[in-house]
């Protein structure tokens, strides 16, 4: 038995999100049907995040036990795509330990979300941005981001049922203009929490227009109440960016 | 009466070509239902071109007369994106003489055709590009388009039936190679038969690769025999990106 880690991509537009849902077309069961094809049984497969409906992968880690002891992770990577649809891509497959969990050994997730910030929307990227065609502070936006890095109860930035301890570290936060009109924000931590990311991004969007004021986000972290909050970014912007384990990132 | 030219961008992916079709999704059929919707009645359009399915429009026109003496080309243009899904967005509207055609105004038409040329597939991309991950000479390819360049009957660059004089100009083929793996084949002419541009991109790859000398192009184009040619290349890598009239351009 060999247990390997593979590295996926995916439009998220057409999945119901990464988990194993059933009659929903799934990131996770739309893998897991690859992989029987290929094995002729199924296996089930962890993930190193859920993503919602709409949310992309690029750097997304899938790990699965095999019986094929004789595939290399090469074979392993093009038997995958030849039985994948053309919304997921496998970047490559590396073979881990047996107890390897991409859930618990991630020491880093990395989120890119990105704003097209241009009066115009674009047809050709509609499925992969917020088009958000007003005025934003980027410099007011940074100073709210820095309220959000470092250790805190995110309570108020989680949407629906999470019961995992509301304590999460971000490590860190950055928002880059680029000259095609593109915003990243690209937010670094261990974990996060369900939406957290989006609920952040839509905070630091409404500090951008200047509907709040960028000292408020620290109020909103202390109430630990979510109805304070503005609405969260749309799905379309997010990827699930980049995975760090000690053997290896994505 | 006043007659308007809208220039229309849409992502083709999933229409099924621009011209009206019963039945179908169509560009110029959805066109048509949101210019019903503001105007109470069926109005017939004009496009500039006829795009395939998978053919995306950036610069596309499209010409017709409304009742609402009212309503400024601003405002109309602002209703239409109202009443348009989101894989058609007018970029602006002209309001136009009250015989204006695009098809027969049309000065020079320009497409733009985009080829992913890495090892690795982009999901994010593959709806607008088409990936051809092999070596492509892209000196020899431009010596190919060098051969197809000035008035010429093409015959053997069209696919199914078009009676029309196949003796076409092309203008100008520019190919450039961006360092983001992306390479441009844009081409430029007055107008264009069935499937010209795909299969005259088809054929330069086939230079491309060296499966196909580049002087043998000329072979081609005095046979006036479609199957002497390579496969056309694959509609999604195509936009209709520009029309240029006396009156202004796209």
């Amino acid at each position: 038995m060999k247990r390997f880690a593979a590295v996926v991509s995916y439009d998220g537009t057409d999945f119901f999100g990464f988990q194993n849902q059933p009659e929903m077309r799934t990131v996770q069961g739309t893998f897991e049907d690859a992989l029987e094809r290929i094995h002729k049984y199924r296996i089930v497969t962890q993930g190193a995040g859920r993503t919602d409906t709409g949310v992309h992968g690029y750097g997304q880690v899938i790990a699965f036990d095999s019986n094929l002891d004789h595939l290399s992770a090469k074979i392993m990577c093009d038997a995958l795509n030849a039985n994948l649809p053309a919304d997921i891509y496998v970047r490559r497959v590396h073979e881990v330990e047996s107890n390897f969990s991409p859930r618990f050994a991630a020491k880093k997730r990395i989120y890119h979300y990105y704003i097209l910030n241009s009066n115009d929307p674009d047809i050709f990227r509609r499925r992969y941005v917020w088009w958000f065609p007003y005025r934003l502070d980027i410099e007011a936006m940074r100073k709210a981001a820095d309220q959000l890095t470092g250790e805190h109860d995110f309570s108020a930035f989680k949407t629906g049922r999470d019961d995992r301890n509301p304590i999460r570290t971000i490590s860190s936060i950055r928002i880059i203009r680029y000259p095609s009109h593109l915003i990243l924000i690209r937010v670094e931590g261990v974990s996060f929490l369900k939406r957290m990311v989006r609920n952040i991004v839509g905070t630091l969007v409404k500090v951008g227009t200047g509907a709040i004021q960028e000292d408020k986000v620290r109020e909103f972290l202390l109430s630990q109440d979510r109805s304070n909050l503005p609405s969260s970014a749309p799905p379309q912007g997010l990827v699930f960016y980049k995975v760090i384990f000690d053997e290896f990132e994505t």
